[in-house]
């Protein structure tokens, strides 16, 4: 199984092929990249080298060229593959700076590297393998002929890159290739991706009609037409179900606050950068706030709280609002406007564990509805950037030492993420595995010792005193938009019934059995079904294959025989077809089908 | 019956009391302004008097001193009251600014407005009234001591006030006074103000404990509480439900906007000064929304539509931000985070008369619900403002025309107000009148013909033509915080039992009744009612009189006698006490209060 994130990380590997730590697959990739740069020096010598490292998946390599195009890549795969018998071994040299220039003269973008490493005073290194030379810091396979197999790579594509990724500089031409250990296992990486590539959740979204943009509106601002509107209203819907089981309460605040309460939080300092935010017309300091925790926490402090009402739960479907580079925004993965399921628990030391283990039979029922499977990271801070958090030592180890004996307890398959912490606690973080193999981070729990103190909440406990409370913030779905990315991938756009925005369509054969098809809609709608007619003036082939592009579950055909004797015929997304069934029966199957789902 | 404007436009007469038309009540308040300087002048010589004019109920007129307090009105009006019978004329007498100077020379107040009307080149004139003389453009009774009856006036109270509104200049001591032309308008006022002082819906919201504020997140921002947030919530999905018989389907947007979108509406420049700007980290402009219609438009854009699918009809329950000057905002009904129960109508012109009556179809079933009665204010243009509205003479004279017939058929109670329009379109704007007899404006329906220019939206009509369609906006309750203080004081915080967060509370009488007081508790809660249980270590009668603050429906006494039964003692805030009801009688028959609800 391959495990990538989604939508990962950065690759913080890809300045001058430097990997730290660099396993044998990564050796290879690496070694693939300076073979790319041989073939392009005897196919295309114009073509200077510059950079290339390996990344995940494989290699890519810079060349300053513009001449190179996806049709030229059969020919450098085949140099390289004939190439690559003669690459036994690479050869090592340590060289003066001076020497390094002489040998790059004509490459003014090793010379700039070469002059960055003098300056740094670092070792410079060339390596050599199969009679071409590289500027590099090393980590290649020892024996590439041996290690590397016939047909476990691949040229994959050309795209534009600036220099340094810098878009003043020059626009050069990247080339990426894939690489594995084995011919198999890039031909399962390739199969997964072009799945992938059919559930974008871009292309289902457009499909199933959920969402749009606007270039008016701007990128990272998603606009729910009615049926995504209704997807995130059930989706939302079913986590107030099962947050109503363990006493979550409704909340509501405003987008924006004064700068002051972010002051009091931390978050003007700390989250700067991200915080949008507006200076009203009498000249005072507002932020559109990127998380709800601050505002929650003045509900809380309204008034005093006794140990008898505590814990107290209080939860908000609501967007928050962070400036993101626009070059980071894409589809519903990174967006502007992130409506987060948020939840906040106040309560006493001694009730974390309960409440931690109720969020976390929200989430394994949540998640287990639609098949994910789940493992936990727990994610905690950094010591050696303690700059970074807020609060004490004690405090951070008290809660890390909490959240790892809950887990323990529950028994769940976990991991410990140092560096992973928020920046007011430590978390336990959710990865779901799709059905693509593919690991997202979805929901969080997190414990907080440090808002308590900033904004000094408290319940009375049974002695008459003032007692510290903690805070626990919870996202079962993350974001709406970020689990529907996650989960219209996942379900390729089948979505299950009791979530689907439109679960059944009806098609008249004909213009003459439009009356009964709307008897039948009729029918569904006091079902509490979401239903619809196919009224336009077409074949019935072609209604047929547009209500699978939609990907609706059922679809009802209605003829002369299904209007005499009251039924319907059933085209079903999931479960084949069945003719004539009496349209009561069918409605009873569907309401089954849809109470099903995990409660 | 007195009709005020609840959230009312500015007095704009409180400049040197010049009212430019003078109905004979404000003539006999602006009269009774100069008899208390009178008064002051004999009691208090030394207090300066400085503009005094007749305002809404009554008057007020400011003195230089700060020596001034309650304990002195009482003196003063009886000082009033002794010279009003010498008061029988006002001699009127226009002198130079010279004399007038002369006149007032230990005034500098005076001094400085007859430094003002001489630059302006204006008559100065003196009125004199019983031996008491004023710097004064007229306006009075002509027979005070004939026409002021007794105690048809009284000194109110006394405030701050900077000498012409300017927080730079002196403070001043302001003394109010309420007249009205009989003692018994007078009395009705105070007994009015009295009541509406009980029911303020600040002082509700606290005892209801629906929304609080808080300094570090800013006046205007309220944050609902766990029961405001239901509050807010069964208000919204009665709405929905309205909606839902009529076609009406949820859409999605984002808070904020790029320039782009508002420069195409006409916000950017029509409404500029009410729209919080942020400028991003990379330097991009955008906009917190202060209205959803342009957002909503793009989401109609997003793809053709045949004339067979319209309308089209979204709705939204969101907020929209206006930098609202802080000295505006104040409890609800002034905020700057607006929840608008907003929609949007796309639909051909044939179209517009059935869609506006079924809105007001649902505009008269949800006001009626609550006992509101309503007429309909026809919010027209001012022509001779053009500048201030979008689009040509034609498209306004058929907008409004098709209002005014719609009005007309309707047959229900209207008049028209011209200046009163939206930027883009006349609108239908509906008068609650509640029951202290106040008119608070409410819904309202918006035909727009612009916004489709604009955005250049259309349908494909049955010739497969392009063809323009129009806009309806709509919120049925305008916003939910303004809705909700009208409602709070209208009903003086007794919910209707559908609408009460807390509809229900259970008061075990000792601590042995807990565990019935939980049985019931789960009966209720299976039965989908709000209820909690009193389980503080209290008297009944304590516990009685804060679920009576608390204006909960039904107080539940469950003793011995309960428990051995299986029965509850109900105490209805509205119905009286039934002792010994079973549980199920009880609950079918708040069920059926609940049901009983106008749909």
């Amino acid at each position: 199984m391959y495990r990538f994130v989604f939508n990962g990380e950065r690759n913080s590997a890809e300045q001058y092929g430097i990997l730290s730590f660099m396993s044998s697959l990564e050796a290879k990739r690496h070694t693939l990249a300076h073979l790319l740069a041989a073939a392009m020096q005897k196919l295309h010598p114009e073509a200077k080298p510059t950079i290339g490292p390996a990344i995940e998946n494989g290699f890519y390599y810079d060349f300053d060229t513009h001449s190179i195009k996806e049709e030229h890549l059969q020919a450098l795969q085949d140099e390289m593959t004939k190439l690559l018998p003669h690459w036994t071994a690479f050869s090592r040299e340590e060289v003066s700076a001076e020497k390094a220039r002489e040998r790059f003269k004509d490459n003014p973008f090793k010379i700039e590297l070469i002059d960055e490493l003098e300056k740094d005073g670092a070792t410079i290194t060339l390596y050599t393998c199969g009679g071409f030379t590289d500027l590099c810091r090393g980590g290649h396979a020892e024996h590439p002929s041996r290690e590397i197999t016939e047909h476990s790579f691949v040229l994959d594509r050309v795209a534009g890159a600036y220099w340094r990724g810098d878009e003043k500089k020059p626009m050069l031409t990247r080339i990426y290739g894939l690489a594995f250990d084995t011919k198999e296992e890039l031909d399962a990486y390739r199969a997964q991706r072009e799945e992938a590539k059919k559930r974008d959740h871009r292309k289902i979204g457009q499909e199933l009609d959920l969402f749009t943009f606007s270039e008016l509106v701007g990128s990272g601002l998603p606009l729910w037409t009615p049926k995504g509107a209704r997807m995130r209203h059930a989706l939302d819907a079913y986590i107030w179900e099962l947050r109503a089981k363990h006493g979550y309460e409704r909340v509501t605040i405003p987008h924006i606050t004064k700068r002051a309460l972010y002051e009091t939080s931390g978050h003007w300092e700390k989250f700067a950068d991200e915080l949008f935010r507006i200076t009203t017309r009498e000249g005072k300091e507002y932020a559109l706030k990127p998380m709800n925790c601050p505002h929650h926490t003045q509900i809380f402090n309204r008034r005093p709280h006794s140990y008898r009402n505590m814990p107290q739960r209080y939860a908000e479907t609501t967007m928050v609002y962070r400036d993101e580079q626009s070059g980071e925004l894409g589809g519903l993965t990174r967006v502007l406007s992130i409506t987060q399921d948020d939840s906040h628990v106040f309560c006493r030391h001694s009730q974390v564990r309960d409440e931690f283990f109720k969020i976390w039979d929200i989430v394994d029922t949540f998640y287990g509805t639609f098949g994910f499977t789940l493992r936990v990271r727990l994610s905690f801070h950094d010591p050696a950037s303690a700059e970074k958090y807020l609060g004490t030592p004690e405090i951070w180890k008290n809660a890390e030492d909490a959240l790892r004996s809950i887990a323990k307890e529950r028994g769940a398959e976990h991991f410990e993420a140092p560096g992973e912490a928020a920046m007011y606690g430590p978390k336990l973080d959710f990865m779901a595995t799709d059905s693509l193999g593919r690991e997202h981070q979805v929901a969080t729990i997190q414990l907080d010792m440090n808002l308590p103190e900033r904004f000094d909440l408290t319940c009375i406990n049974e002695h008459g005193e003032k007692e510290r409370v903690v805070m626990i913030h919870c996202a079962i779905m993350g974001s709406i938009e970020r689990f529907s990315a996650v989960m219209l991938e996942h379900t390729g756009g089948n979505l299950p019934l009791w979530l689907s925005p439109l679960q059944m369509r009806i098609l008249p054969v004909s213009e003459k059995h439009h009356a009964y098809a709307e008897e039948v809609l009729a029918i569904l709608k006091t079902a509490g079904i979401r239903a619809d007619v196919d009224g336009a003036d077409e074949s019935l082939g072609k209604k047929i294959r547009q209500g699978k592009v939609e990907k609706i579950p059922y679809l009802l055909v209605v003829g002369d025989t299904e209007a005499a004797a009251k039924t319907v015929t059933v085209e079903s997304r999931d479960h084949g077809k069945k003719e004539n069934e009496s349209v009561s029966d069918f409605v009873n199957r569907a309401r089954e089908e849809i109470a099903a789902r995990r409660a």
